[in-house]
């Protein structure tokens, strides 16, 4: 996998999702090869573009020389089929070359699990010697923020024509973006989104050292603007290093890994111990309100011991 | 509370979202009063007239003199400032009606237990002797399905111009959905979408005691078929009860409710441990890579024993 088989890492990932006993033994032996990647996140409103500005930054990275890998992950899409053909048909344009990698993950039947489980897809492909990792999510539900946390540059793609949907949101985007695109920027009221962007970033709070968040305007159908986004992207990378910032994310994405795997650990036996006579017996008094709930809880914790 | 004063209901579910040691008394006080309320829940994509089919509901339910509840979750707005004031706004038209409470919940601040304050919301108001409580959301992301789980009855709202995003949804929408509106009715493309939605149910998997998910019309503006589609709920509730299948919701509910508990317990916990000089140093060694994720996560769970 690490020599650039695509066959074998697209295999490699599926055991990581798969979520067993050996995707732990996987990730262990990936960990110590990880840490070169960036890790680059996109979202937006559907409609935005997501897909098209995708395509367009792997083929300008590409251009460069770079190994590019697209983790899409669509939290409210049941349909893992669904993201498969999708891969299947974005990939097309990339046949044959090794430095592009695109995977889909949806969250069929899942447990709310998925943000661990792009986080370790990303390890997989950081090991895998991608040099940018680009992971995808719609719109900015808490999953699609919590999987946001684990980019180091976030990018936030917008269009004129979102209006409305975009007012609500923008208060929450500001939380995530380090780099707002204005796409589809052909458009009447793209200027005025643009301006109001970027009045937004001039009010937020910040001090000499802060990153100030810039406003790019972009094309992505007739590759207009990419190079400067492309660039404002980079530039955020570096300020990253020089600011100390780089370490301090992955340090809360070390945090949060660890949280994710005792949380994981916890819920297996949790649902091991509710499927015993002991745990049914539990439920049926809680059931019947012979029990309250946190009492419950301390009955079942105490089983575990 | 249970005497019906609203400003104190709005105080102890405030304090119910503050998940502090006290949350847990208030719920553990609570719980013997539970299990009378019937449990709505209604979801549909933005723009499909949920906050208007919501205040119908309301007003022809009390029209029969049940008291109802509403919780309004919300997990892509960042802000519960706008949440609260959304409330004031809808609950003028219901002031001095005691049989009325609204209140939305919002994300800002918290750490992906938006599903389990709503459940224990969901079970004050049920204390609190609301003959209907209905939790309405927005879209089916992986936040939104957990949230509908805990209701009994999940009516999903449709209108004929979403179009597309319907398209993509609908497989994860047939999922969830116990009764179809297809509201604005009004509208050219209505008759075609509850066609296909009720080819859509005829296709499902049933057996004879299966549940047919009836496709409803409405104008929710025109207070047009709202009888029929609250009467079609409350079928679906006859139907709960008559096939046990109430019992395996509410265990299903409690199931749940055990591992939120567990779960928000060991964060608290893991949270603490990697605070103390010894988790730092773990995360330390993470990062320098002298040791492996799954590694690190055994020596953090071995000090917390």
């Amino acid at each position: 996998m690490r020599a650039g088989d695509l066959a074998s890492l697209a295999r490699l990932i599926s055991r990581i999702e798969h979520r067993n006993h050996e995707t732990r033994t996987l990730i262990e032996l990936l960990y110590p090869h990880t840490g070169k990647a960036q890790v680059w996140g996109i979202t937006g409103p559907p409609g935005a573009g997501k897909s098209t500005c995708v395509d367009r930054i792997i083929v300008h990275l590409r251009a460069k020389g770079k190994k590019v890998a697209v983790v899409a992950v669509d939290p409210s899409s049941p349909f893992s089929g669904g993201a498969i053909l999708g891969d299947r048909i974005r990939m097309q344009q990339h046949t044959g070359d090794n430095g592009v990698f695109i995977r889909s993950l949806g969250t069929r039947g899942r447990h709310g699990g998925l943000s661990h489980s792009t986080k370790e897809v990303v390890l997989a492909l950081d090991a895998a010697q991608f040099d940018v990792i680009l992971v995808e999510t719609a719109g900015v539900g808490q999953t699609e923020l919590d999987i946001l946390k684990l980019a180091q540059t976030v990018m936030v793609l917008l269009v004129p024509e979102s209006g409305d949907s975009i007012q609500v949101m923008k208060a929450g985007l500001m939380e995530i973006a380090d780099v707002f695109a204005v796409n589809k920027s052909d458009r009447p009221e793209a200027d005025k989104l643009v301006r109001e962007l970027t009045q937004m970033v001039g009010l937020s709070p910040h001090d000499a050292d802060s990153w100030m968040v810039p406003v790019c305007k972009t094309e992505a159908v007739r590759d207009v603007g990419m190079t400067e986004l492309i660039a404002s992207v980079e530039k955020h990378q570096e300020y990253l290093s020089k600011s100390g910032k780089r370490a301090e994310k992955a340090k809360a994405f070390l945090r949060e890994e660890m949280i994710d795997i005792l949380t994981e650990d916890l819920r297996r036996s949790i649902e091991a111990i509710l499927a015993t006579s002991g745990g049914v017996e539990v439920l049926d008094r809680l059931l019947k309100k012979e029990i309250a709930p946190y009492e419950a809880a301390k009955l079942i914790s105490g089983s575990s011991g």
